[in-house]
Order: structure tokens, then sequence, then C-alpha cells
């Protein structure tokens, strides 16, 4: 080949926006297309959700501190994070594997038992999948089917200007539990006799290892009759979503510092380490908490849940991205999120 | 774990049978799950099919003589095979990749011209996947969608005694042009001067690096109103598929070794390298064929068709698998297809 353009140049989403411009839809079926936490399928009275993940290990996940059973658990719960993202219900996923032998029969049970947890928490069917062998590692492939009803789907793209910016839960936390582990990780390497001391950091390797999706923010949104107006899962922290919310919507954001919920173990944690507690949030990821927008006037219908808080609001989008901090500052808000194609 | 057990002593189906079988289904629209080429989910009136694989350089392909547009092709051609498998049209596709850094955009793109060749071919639209990096190699992770009108759909479970066993096209092929492939790349290896000598074997060559999904034959059932007893793709040679087969339908069989389809230009390339044609056929992987059981009435109906092939018949398990020779021997089946987890 002539030309080689890197790929960390295009970054993910470039990356995907590169290979699928040209693509034509065919179906009648297909509703909704590349471009947001999942595809919709029509099928003639309920729409179905599709959604897929790839994890590989050394990049997504490290078995050193990653027990079996819990990469089981998430890498199903961050698909059917995908299916709520998209205002539907998740109804069945199937797996795919390939390992090398070093895996025993056991080892794949321990994840399995992981996945069948999650399955049976969410209500979920595991439904086929495929296994093969690696030369090395752990490869982990999951595809999440849900439904919704006609045209109660959630797009990325439909944010108006004034909607109220929404997150649910905590952020921050995943990163500080991975910041904790890698630096566990690296003292056990050292001396191996020094035992990690995880000692009142449950809360951060919880978020990190068990993370949940937000099935009863969903559950929420349906007993109250709320629809946002766009919604996503955030996986790469709250600036790089936002942004894409901001960037599919064509909007403009406020977001207040001070309204960004950071849990108090997080908040310890990030001190601890010398960081930033509200640049954890924005830029740690893998909190699998839903970013969503709401519509003024559905403020009321949120307000006594204290499981979501309003952090900012959309703007017209000559009036750009940007933070206000707690000392009154204003600053662009940029996408430092985990990249798979980082430098 | 004080245990290990070793995957290579359960193989792959003996794998997946061990993961999943104490799984309940919780969906009522789960209606065929794991076991077959796809699942199968109801949405009100028509049927969804859902099939994945997950190939992995080194492992389902080498890169050294497969370029990438063909590897984009047939990671979709390997996928919808599945669903036509089970009587199914495809209808989306997802695909999720991981590579290192060793790959460009433009290889990228390469690949991507593969699969939407193939969506294009097969009106199959790709709505959504997911991309990663990899500390080495290639990895794609297909899954298909596929609909089917309600109850149309066919199992590999349902074969009956006395049914005719039938293929489509030839088989042996794809692993003869492997041979030839492994073959060249070895002289390369030894020499790098010594260019590879491919010539009067397209054929072959072609088998293995472009194959086709048998659309055709499903269209052909579909017109002369035929239901296979039951059907499944042969991705791991005649003798692995028709074992599946039988031991899912509770049935023996018979195959007629002078009935197995073998394209001439296959034969002579078995000759040359000192292999039995037959060998190839039944152990062979990748040709993506059909196999499929019909009842004795339908004979008619299949009998002007040159693509389709009986090659023997179904019978009482206690009879077992049988091969009957040319030479008028009678041997057991064996399953020596294609294992992923192979010593």
């Amino acid at each position: 080949m002539s030309n080689r353009t890197e790929i960390s140049s295009l970054g993910e989403f470039g990356l995907i926006e590169h290979l699928t411009k040209n693509f034509e839809i065919k179906n009648v079926s297909t509703v909704l297309s590349v471009g947001d936490d999942a595809a919709v399928i029509d099928h003639f009275g309920k729409q179905t959700v599709v959604t897929t993940d790839l994890l590989v290990e050394g990049i997504h996940f490290d078995l050193m501190y990653m027990p079996l059973k819990h990469l089981g658990y998430k890498s199903v719960i961050v698909n059917l994070s995908d299916v709520y993202a998209m205002n539907a219900t998740p109804t069945q996923i199937t797996i795919s594997l390939a390992f090398s032998n070093r895996f025993s029969v056991e080892a794949l049970d321990e994840f399995y038992e992981g996945v069948y947890a999650a399955c049976e928490k969410y209500g979920v069917d595991l439904v086929g999948g495929d296994t093969s062998s690696s030369n090395k590692g752990f490869i982990i492939s999951v595809t999440a089917l849900g439904e919704v009803a006609p045209d109660k789907f959630v797009k990325r793209s439909t944010a108006q200007t004034g909607d109220l910016i929404c997150v649910s839960g905590d952020l921050g936390g995943a990163f500080l539990g991975l910041t904790l582990m890698d630096r566990e990780k690296k003292i056990f390497l050292e001396n191996p006799k020094v035992q990690p001391d995880l000692e009142g950091e449950d809360y951060i390797v919880g978020r990190l290892l068990k993370p949940e999706a937000r099935k009863d923010v969903i559950d929420f949104f349906e007993e109250n009759k709320i629809t946002p107006t766009s919604m996503m899962d955030i996986s790469d922290g709250l600036s790089s979503e936002v942004l894409h919310l901001c960037r599919q919507s064509n909007t403009g954001c406020r977001i207040y510092e001070d309204k960004i919920p950071i849990n108090d173990a997080s908040r310890k944690a990030a001190f601890k380490f010398g960081l930033d507690p509200t640049m954890c949030a924005l830029n740690g990821g893998e909190d699998y908490e839903l970013i969503f927008t709401l519509k003024q006037e559905d403020h009321d219908k949120i307000v006594l849940n204290e499981d979501i808080s309003v952090v900012g609001y959309m703007t017209e989008m000559e009036e750009k991205c940007k933070l206000l901090t707690k000392g009154g500052g204003t600053h662009d808000i940029i996408a430092q999120g985990w990249n798979a194609f980082g430098e």
C-alpha cells in the first residue's frame, strides 16, 4: 500500500465514521444503524435493539486483578448498559470467547458463573456463541439484543437547546478503582510478599470490578412516563459522552462542576492519590452510568430521585461545550476519556 | 484452583454443552437457544435468527495469504451461512474488530471493502460494532441477524429415520486450497525469491479465499415449497456435521462415498498432494455448503437441481453412522473435522 494513515490519527469514533460513511441501508427493518449505543431493528410491532462489544485481555482488562467471575459479569453488564441506554430492555445475549491453552475448563466455569449471575439478575437469556482458541490471551465478544416499544428508543442525536443534562449515580469511582489496582499491582510486582492494601476502598474497587447496568433508571422512566430527549451510557467519562451528545445533536452545553455527582469514597481516594475528583469524573471511564437530556418541564418528575443529578443544560451549538468550575471559571470541555487507540 | 481440566479434553462442542447445560430460559421470546447454527427469537409474527462467530489471526486465518478484502468478505459469509442454515434470510450484521498498531486505516478500508461487498451481494445491513486495539494480531467478531417466517426455521435436531441426506455444491475444495497455500507459504519462507505456483488452482484457492453462502439453495427451497427436516452448514467437514445431525436428531446414518460431490479440480489437487479426495471432503473444513435432510417423498423436488447431491440417508440410532466405500467396505464415521482446540 502506498499510503499509511495511523489509526490513532482518527480515534475510535473517527475510525468508525470513516469506515461506515458510505454504507447504504438495504432493509426496511433497519430503523437505526451505526453511531449510537445500539442499532434498532423493526419486527412488525416491536423493535429489536442490538449492540456488541469486544473485550481483549491486556487492553480492556487485566486478569491479575480481575477475577474471572467478575470479568464474566462485567462483560455482560457493559452490553446491557448499551441496551438500557437506548431506553430498551435487554432480552438475549450471545458470547464468543477465544482463549489460549493456559485456561482450564474450571477457569471458564468461573467466567460463566459471572455471566450467568448477570443474566439471572437482569432477566436475560444466553442464546448462543462461539468458542475457539487464541495464540495469546483471552478475548470476549458479547452481543446483546433487547426490545423496545415502537419508536420509544432514545438516540444520541435528538437533544434540544435548553434541555437539562442529567446523569445517574456517581462518576469517577471505576477510574479510581483502576488507579488503586494499578498501584497495588506495581507494588506486588516489585515485592510479591506485600499484600495488597485495599482497606476501606471497597466502594471504588466494587465500581471497577462489579459495575451494574442502570435498569432501575429505565424502569423509573417508564413508571413516571419520562422519555429522555437523548441518552447514552457513560463508559468513557462524562466529558467524552457529553461531547458525543452535543456533536450528534448539534448543540453546545454548560456543565456545572459542583453538580457532578461524586461519591465521598471516590473523593477521598482521589485526594489520597493526588488526583482532582472532578477530573476523574470527567475523564475516567467504565462507570456505566447513564447520561440523558430532559425537557425542562420534566424536571419535577426527577427531582425526588436521589440517583439522578442535573449537571447542566444544552445550549446552542455556537456556545460550545463549557465547564463552569466551582471557582467561577469557564473551561472548554475536551474529550480525554479512555481511548482504545491512545498514543 | 485445585482442579484443572484441559479444554482439549472436552472439544469445542463438549465445552459449549458443559458451559451452558444449567442455564434456564427466562424470556418467552427465546424460541431456540444454544446448540444450533443460530438462535431464534420471536417478535410477534416474525422470528429473528441470531448467530455470532469470532475469528482470530493465526487460528482462523493467516494474513500471509489471506488478503484483507477477502478476509472481510469471508468474515461476513461465515455468519450468513449460519443464518441460511436455519432456513432464514440474513438482514443485519454487527462487526467488532481488535487490531494492533501494525494495521493502518488503509488496511482496515480494504477489510471493510470486503465486508461491504458481502453485505451488498447478500442484501444485508451493517448496523453496528466496536473497534479497539489488541496487543497482537487481528480479531474479528461478527454477529448476524436474520428473519424467518414463524416456525419455518430448520433445526439440527429434527431429522427422522429414512430421511435423505443431501449436501449442496461440492466438498473438500477449501481444505485443498488451504493445503496448497500452506505449501506455497513454506516454500516462500525458505526462499522468498520463489514466486507462488498457483497455476491452474483457481478453483481450490477461490474456495478457500472467497467462499459464498448458499442463499440460492434457501431460495430454491422456497420456490419449490421444500422444508428440510434438519439442516446445518458445513464448516468443519462432512463427517463432523453429519455426526452433529445424527447426535442431535437421535439417528444413525449411511453415507455413500461415491455420492459425495467433489469437484474435478479438487480431485486433481488432492492426487497432486497425495491426499484421498474423499478424506478431504469428509474432514476438511470451511466449504460453507449446506447439509440437510429431506423426507423421501420430496426427492423428486430436488432431483433436477445439479447443485444438490443426495449422499445417504438417516437410519435408526442403533445402526450408528457409517460410510459405505466405493470398494464395498463399511467404516464408522468419526469426527476429524477442523477442531479449534486440536492437540
